[in-house]
């Protein structure tokens, strides 16, 4: 356990805040923790025809293209559930009617308290009745699984929840 | 694409710095990039005697300790490797004599640039040269693949990093 003495706001922002806090040590010396506050996101695997949706779009903060499994932050108000639901319809047109909890994870538990949510989706239906995001770019494509094993293993996939999705998935027997 | 437009430098920190950025998205329209940048990090699975050595320590960002695999960030000049014998001496008091890269990802691409390498480490031969560092408090203990997929079943690993690493060595048949 560390012992806050003090904290310092750093920086209040859109999607994060930062924080210093002095904080005592076990060992009884002072120290000093960097710590970025995040609301929360969620992520859904979608499994359908014998097939996981990824989409793929530009990651700012790491410049390049990633693919991933569809996410996105929580809302004001939305369980976990709700996020995956409207998420999963915004990015793919699909509507899971089956949402199984699969994980819940911390991303980046050395300075941040970002939680992330995974569902499995299954028994889609599509629902095209909303418009996507008129800032968000992305390509959605459906892999076999033994064609997300060799991307994986040609480093193609760099998300750290969609590699926890994908393996944790295919380690419980879900992508049969 | 998201073109930058410029910068505000809101932190620069030990461990992590914390950037503004105004760009401009692919529509034309302008927005802002909140970015947390980061130096990276190694994580090491060692297994022995078949059995996944982990480590629990108290995360302040998350107000919890956390069973993780061995870890620590790159020092200054250090390759991964090197950064991940530095820290399974320290952590565990094994060295590995067999390094393994298994996957390298991004823990949160949403909001940070913060990388972090994996290794498989084997062959493991016990050194007690280096003293651990005064300020880590861990605790070390080894799990067979068994005990570990009921830890996941029952929500007991929640780092990213770790859920990654065991499930993709179970998917590739490395922790047989």
């Amino acid at each position: 356990m560390e012992k806050l003495i003090s904290t310092r706001t750093i920086y209040k922002g859109k999607i994060l805040d930062l924080y210093k806090d002095k904080v005592i040590l076990p060992s009884g010396r002072e120290s000093f923790r960097e710590v970025v506050r995040h609301r929360g996101a969620v992520a859904v695997l979608p499994w359908i025809n014998r097939e996981v949706i990824l989409v793929k779009q530009y990651r700012y903060a790491v410049d390049k293209y990633l693919w991933e499994i569809p996410a996105g932050l929580k809302e004001i108000g939305e369980t976990p559930v709700q996020t995956a639901q409207r998420e999963l319809v915004e990015e793919t047109k699909y509507f899971p009617r089956k949402l199984e909890k699969l994980v819940e994870f911390y991303s980046t538990p050395g300075f941040s308290d970002e939680i992330i949510h995974i569902f499995i989706a299954t028994e889609l239906i599509e629902d095209t009745s909303k418009n996507a995001d008129y800032d968000e770019f992305i390509e959605v494509e459906s892999f076999s699984r033994e064609k997300i094993e060799k991307m994986i293993l040609q480093g193609k996939i760099e998300d750290a929840k969609t590699l926890v999705a994908i393996n944790l998935a295919i380690a419980q027997n879900k992508l049969n």
